[in-house]
């Protein structure tokens, strides 16, 4: 199917026509990745409404739990929702084998809510590019966006560049929530989780704990203050209060003009990023470095594509590492 | 100090030394980074005896309880142990700031152990490369270096090439086991601990779903046999077992021949890291793309040091970029 045809089944929600989309932007055969750009180039300014939400936390918190709670939360309001899972067991296979991470034990047979296990696929260790894509994908189709990772301490500084607002996923009493307060991880989520609340005191502690170390009784910089709420995804307590605050949080950085801001800033680090892992260090180099490159890229139009933007540089380094001699 | 001097001191196991060599790895500059591949050179031959053990684990699980408890287990056998704890704030703040992290609380005045944070520094998110040149500077003072990382999920495949021995300390009753087991992380450790043995049968059963679902009633390929112990690090308990356990690994892999292939293959995807993080996939792709590149560098001589193949690559890159136009 051509691009154009495929980008318009999309954004009429057709169910084979996203995962064909999908299938597209992971090909990493040359047509296929011609085929991607063009595609995402019509996809990308199409999605602007949809909320795209990250969450992370470590194993065994309850993410997948709780996105199924807000799914159903979500689907109850009639609003669609797709969801990327990050799958952590490419870098062995290649493939992605976690498709019944998400479970959504309640959504299986509902056709407005559609999972998509991604691979995080760069053997630097990185997320993967097609993760983006996805999200452009999914953003032009649904209402709203997931994009859950497997793992915590380097997701959170990755996934907040993909969406609107990052939900961290506490667990009570696990030791470390200090250790990733202290190592400023926590300072990166937009909305705190803390989930497993059945757990009483242990859950009422963590997220005292929350409160206290990370200032959360009064707003950041930008003006927003982020909630911290007790759930227990099991039985629904806490859920709908999450996604009223996804939605708080949405108006609040409409309101503040920080939407595009905070897109753009992604946008960015997406770049360097695509520029680092085919480049490499001695490429950016090539452009005067990263500090460089980002200035570059903050101070540029901002009406281009990421595709033309990431094409335009490529160029440009390609040219100078051959000429430089 | 000079190198010479420098490393004459590390492998005297003087601190103040240790503590030098490792700002000058951790040093960006390009004077340092010379000093620093001088540096390694002499060292990299030194530490071959070393016990090398990477600890993974979600957070909670207790990875710095099981090697405090692990580091007084050594030190009864009068053994020394140096100790990397990786720290991923680094993306943020450029620092380590989580010197702290492993507690060490029988052991802080200890001159026979060493503790160091380094920073996750990648801005791919990759393992930092300073990373590996630490194991090689503690390997050169200590019997035993331990590398704890943060987080789960990537860190597993990236440490396996910096250690001789991977253990994963399990959570009873986080949910997400199964999912690490589906997702292949947990093909790569060499031994579990399921900590907090306290637990009971949450426990029990967490070590029973690893040994049936990892099939570790039976030795693997390479004939090893990989143990689930059941640990309490806070009373000791299974804590002598793992250390014997880390001791009968080494002496598997020495008896079966396989020290010195698992560490070729360590060095083979640390040279491929580094050249990808500096030249990225179309520097790669100058050698003849990345499978070329392991190929030649697992046919070629194995007396080289880990810089010396670096530079004889990057120089070879380099040149091929600059002359394909």
């Amino acid at each position: 199917m051509e691009p154009a045809e495929l980008a318009e089944r999309v954004l009429a929600r057709d169910r084979p026509a996203i995962a064909a989309a999908l299938n597209t932007i992971e090909d990493q055969r040359p047509a296929a990745r011609a085929r991607a750009a063009a595609l995402l180039d019509l996809l990308e300014g199409r999605g602007e409404d949809a909320l795209r939400v990250g969450i992370t936390g470590a194993p065994g918190a309850g993410k997948s739990t709780l996105i199924d709670a807000l799914v159903r939360c979500f689907r109850e309001r009639d609003q669609s929702v797709g969801i990327i899972a990050v799958d952590p067991s490419s870098q062995r296979s290649g493939g992605a084998i976690l498709g019944d991470r998400v479970r959504l034990r309640a959504n299986a047979s509902d056709s407005q809510v559609f999972v998509r296990s991604m691979a995080a696929r760069s053997h630097l260790g990185g997320l993967a590019e097609p993760t983006r894509a996805g999200v452009i994908v999914l953003a032009a189709a649904f209402d709203v966006v997931f994009v859950e990772t497997v793992g915590v301490g380097q997701s959170e500084a990755e996934i907040v560049n993909l969406v609107d607002t990052l939900i961290f996923v506490a667990q009570p009493g696990a030791g470390d929530t200090i250790q990733f307060i202290k190592a400023g991880i926590l300072e990166i989520p937009d909305i705190f989780a803390i989930n497993k609340a059945d757990l009483g005191p242990l859950a009422e502690r963590t997220r005292h704990e929350l409160f206290a170390s990370l200032g959360l009784a009064e707003p950041g910089d930008d003006g927003w203050k982020k909630p911290a709420i007790l759930t227990a995804a099991r039985d629904g307590r806490g859920v709908p209060e999450v996604a009223e605050a996804i939605a708080q949080h949405r108006r609040h950085l409409e309101s503040k003009d920080l939407l595009g801001e905070r897109r753009r800033r992604g946008r960015e680090a997406g770049v360097v990023a695509a520029l680092s892992e085919r480049y490499g260090s001695f490429g950016i180099d090539r452009l005067g470095g990263e500090e460089a490159l980002r200035r570059r890229i903050a101070e540029g139009p901002d009406v281009r594509t990421f595709g033309d933007l990431l094409a335009e540089l490529a160029l440009e380094i390609e040219t100078a590492l051959t000429s430089s001699s």
